[in-house]
């Protein structure tokens, strides 16, 4: 027995709903958002398609705070503040009302925990494979967002938290051997990214440039020097390795080109420094200077000995 | 030979964002959107799957366009106006450079012809059959919304244009025969939406309650009925049929029960019949009066000698 269409909206998503009168209980055609005088909204949408972003034995809880938190870390790379989100939905057959509903619980848990609210979307079925997409809204003072532009020569290149975890615990779960108390940090890691939402906002007027580490750190930080118009420079021995990665053989070429770390990258100016350090304090997120921005156009990733490093995979592509 | 993400992404899907400086040219992590004062977003989100929502051999222009367009009828239905949209699409390998073109060519002309830029997206591989999403986002003057609740009794029940025509058009390209000159009509209808915003917005401050007909005359007036807690005297006689429909058996039925019209069902007070009929001149779209809201609850469709109709198929669900 599967719930239909107007079944799994009355039953399962519209309690999401609720707490935004503007959500209009989700039996309306649309949403109505109200944004506040003096922001801006702030909207970005990702996709995640069942064999590719996650796995068909994931847990579905894992899988639906997943698709929140992805999306919520494109507010995060904004300094935006969370609003709501509107999911599409594309189900096969298998997946049947138990799964959906643990997918729900792991979308409540975290709708809850973030302070946002579900607007909208469509459920439809499909003969292919589970495929989902999330729109999120937030808001962010006008003109104050962060953006991959504006880095400067001489700015000061910081990374939150730690790199690589997430494409070590991937690795685990396709077969890599390492103790389990590592192992399941790792997996933890790749399955439950935590979006930088208050290190964002807390950047807002100090970071020149931000972006969220999801292609790898190469690539990522190659967007923020095209769109700046800039090169960098940066340590391979400074990027931040976790206590569970360090052990990991190819951890760090992980730390440099693994995606779904969903850390924060960004340029702030070296006077800024002490300002940057304190608000990871105050916002207890581990953050280290990992580089400069350059005017030579380009990045050079060096070795503990200064000597550049040639790397093969610049960065993981969905195609 | 195929586009990679980044390539599809600056070659194909950029273009569509210029002119929206707030899309960052799709560069960013999100978008950034101004909501003018005294006014409110509006946003919707709907998805296709191939072999579901549309066939594997539509024209991929086409596809675009319904995907566009099956959005932008969820603005019209709200009375608002469209600003800008959010792509995610998975691609299966199958899916060329040259079919991509074409669906990107739909959606540039019918951005042009509604007036809204695309504003990000997501694009990823698949290994099922091509699946998109697009969230859409309008305005409305704050508090000016056409919801589905409101209706009240007495109230007149009009839709617009023709019913029927699109579930015609599916029944011929899944090999029903008709005369070619009719059938590429009704064909066009299913592939073809056609959003009426014009006639949304000039429905605001007249119509008590409106949706779009998506699943079906019978279907999508159950919704305002439902949220409006009123129930509703149809007369199946007055239900406009094209010229095209009208010699193809069965075509009432389709009429009263067949998805994918996107024509707008409204409820108004008798008093307004004449602003209404001269809406429709100045928007030049056909109304037509189908019968009334009542305080009993229920619908009623009453055949040409007043006798209440069974209607065994009330709509069509994507499960």
């Amino acid at each position: 027995m599967s719930l239909g269409e107007f079944e799994l909206i009355a039953q399962l998503l519209r309690p999401l709903s609720l707490g935004y009168p503007g959500a209009l209980e989700l039996a309306d055609d649309a949403a109505l958002v109200d944004i506040p005088a003096g922001r801006q909204l702030v909207v970005a949408k990702d996709a995640m398609v069942e064999g590719v972003h996650f796995l068909a034995d994931d847990p579905p809880a894992s899988v639906g705070r997943k698709l929140l938190r992805v999306n919520l870390s494109d507010l995060a790379a904004m300094g935006a503040e969370p609003l709501g989100y509107l999911t599409a939905l594309a189900r096969p057959a298998r997946i049947d009302d138990r799964w959906l509903r643990e997918l729900v619980a792991g979308l409540a848990a975290d709708q809850a925990r973030f302070g946002l609210f579900l607007l909208g979307g469509d459920t439809t079925s499909t003969p292919g494979p589970l495929t989902l997409s999330l729109t999120i809204l937030g808001t962010v003072p006008t003109g104050a967002a962060l953006l991959r532009q504006g880095a400067l020569p001489g700015d000061d290149i910081w990374v939150s938290g730690t790199l690589g975890d997430a494409a070590l615990g991937l690795r685990i779960l396709k077969g890599l051997a390492v103790p389990d108390e590592e192992g399941l940090v790792l997996i933890d890691r790749y399955r439950t990214p935590r979006p930088r939402l208050a290190l964002g906002q807390a950047l807002r007027g100090i970071a020149h440039a931000a972006i969220d580490i999801s292609d790898g750190l190469v690539a990522d930080l190659g967007h923020v020097l095209d769109c700046s118009g800039v090169g960098a420079e940066i340590e391979a021995a400074g990027v931040p390795l976790s206590a569970e990665a360090r052990g990991v053989p190819r951890a760090l070429l992980g730390a440099l080109t693994g995606g779904d770390d969903y850390e924060l990258l960004f340029a702030a100016p070296a006077e800024a420094a002490a300002s940057v350090a304190a608000i990871g304090e105050r916002v207890a997120v581990p953050l280290t200077r990992i580089g400069r921005i350059t005017a030579e156009p380009g990045l050079r990733v060096l070795d503990a000995e200064g000597r550049p490093m040639s790397l093969q995979k610049p960065g993981w592509r969905h195609f």
